[in-house]
């Protein structure tokens, strides 16, 4: 499977961690999405650095394109891929507006590639054993989640500071958050309210330094995302995630790296982590026919329109009905 | 301080340990608020037991009543009090409709006693810390406020199954949620969206199992309350009640009666708690004039009126906006 790599603003580690459990994967070269970003940490690291892209596909002929430039111009960037005939393993969110997502979605069905975004955090050895556990009925039905992420505000780019480059803190960090609680529910999503500010981001213009998603599902279930930028940088870790759901039988819990089960009949216990899986090799090794997809594209455009209904709800501060 | 007690189907124990720590306040009598209402436990607790609460009302002449009956009756015995000019430390909530909390508010500024509900969780001395660190800016403003209180379900009362006489787990157990948020928010709430369900309540028939609200303030902070009957009989603790609040400067979360504090500059660390403090007896030197009450009557109507706002939100799945 030949793999070029467009950008690198995003997490391109999980192609270099694919090609390391996969031998199929041959990662050729690399190129920046867009003239002004800076690939120079790819050198290296790729045998060939491009300077264009699209130069980049005619000569390599690639099976695979890893994208992963400023979010804004990913979804464009996929859809030249997809026009010839390359399968896209995308930077998430796989699209900022909802023009980009239907136009990239339309584009990936006529084209036939295959398509996945970085939807990786449902790839954590402790989600992946919780989910496991739910989908077995540990817990009885979800009727509540509640996921949280909440990051150190760190160093980042400038484009970060614009809603037109950025898309949204909702969009960048949210989606993981939907994506769990779109993957755990047993329903489907038929109402979003939600609320973003930048007040407190630390200098960093329009991006959101805390969000709150309010999810209704059709069976009455509920779920609330918890966003925010505030993780002191005197905390042990870079992240503070957490997915909590709680159910007539029980509360599976993730949170550092561990899944806590209560039930009612014994005391509380972790669920043995999953074994460690690769996403961008189980991307290759879909595209080849082996498998299905832990995370199939239609799924991630149905989470990248919640992600997107969620900011409209937050702007608008109005909820969205998903009818 | 003499004092009698109407009902026994709440938190009375608030009243005798206000009279252990406060030697001002004597319990006298306790009666039922309602004559189905078994307050045998009452027996040998307190001096005298009546069958009625009106003649004892007339015969004992208290100072203070304190009203735990089944919630649907206990704004009109406090009203039937105030009437009376008896001071009233009542359950929450307050009230479980908006026409009885209306009136309640009515009769309470008319007479001119004191009034105050069992809001009794701000007493926690890990909230208590918590508040006091938030209030003197060690976080920043709170731009995102997450509660959460978790109950075991075990044994309860018939009355708990129906909506006209338990008002409804958001009433009954998120009243405490949106206290803490009122209190530690720094602006008013503008608008609640919330969902609740009575799926998974192990035959509690109407009684909701899980609920969750979103908040909107005014300043465009948000805030999440989720509530739920399902922490397992196996856990360690009755309840599994949290509170996180995070700013620029920080984050302080209350959980397992600690209070964590993150901050950029130094290592997580436990704030030491608050001294203990009991809400009674407050409540009595506050008739007496000696201090002013950590949760006023205003507060407690305002915040009834939150909890009956959200549940409102939750029946009619749509948001209740305020001005």
């Amino acid at each position: 499977m030949k793999t070029v790599i467009i950008g690198n603003s995003g997490h391109v580690n999980y192609a270099f961690r694919g090609a390391e459990v996969n031998p199929d994967i041959k990662i050729c070269s690399a190129a920046p999405g867009i003239a002004e970003e800076d690939i120079g940490k790819l050198q290296g690291a790729v045998p060939v650095i491009y300077t264009d892209y699209k130069k980049m596909l005619d000569r390599e002929k690639p099976d695979i394109a890893v994208i992963a430039s400023h979010f804004y111009i990913n979804a464009s960037i996929a859809i030249e891929c997809m026009n010839r005939g390359i399968h896209c393993f995308t930077e998430k969110p796989a699209a900022i507006s909802f023009s980009d997502l239907d136009l990239l979605e339309k584009t990936q069905k006529s084209s036939g590639v295959k398509f996945c975004a970085m939807h990786a955090l449902r790839y954590e050895p402790a989600i992946l054993a919780a989910h496991e556990a739910v989908k077995n009925g540990l817990i009885g039905i979800p009727w509540i989640i509640n996921a949280q992420k909440s990051y150190k505000l760190g160093t980042r780019p400038d484009f970060f500071k614009k809603r037109s480059t950025y898309g949204g803190t909702i969009l960048w960090v949210g989606i993981h958050a939907l994506d769990w609680i779109y993957w755990f529910s047993q329903s489907p999503v038929i109402e979003i309210n939600a609320g973003h500010t930048a007040a407190g981001n630390s200098g960093f213009s329009e991006m959101e330094s805390s969000c709150l998603i309010f999810l209704r599902m059709q069976n009455n279930a509920h779920a609330s995302c918890s966003l925010d930028y505030f993780r002191p940088a005197g905390a042990l870790t870079h992240d503070d995630d957490r997915l909590r759901i709680a159910g007539e039988k029980g509360i599976i819990e993730v949170r550092e790296k561990n899944a806590l089960v209560l039930l009612h009949d014994q005391k509380p216990f972790n669920l043995p982590l999953s074994a460690e899986r690769s996403i961008f090799s189980e991307f290759a090794e879909s595209i080849a026919g082996e498998s299905k997809l832990l995370t199939g594209a239609d799924e991630i455009f149905t989470v990248t329109r919640l992600a997107l209904y969620a900011r409209e709800a937050a702007d608008k501060k109005q909820p969205v009905f998903i009818s």
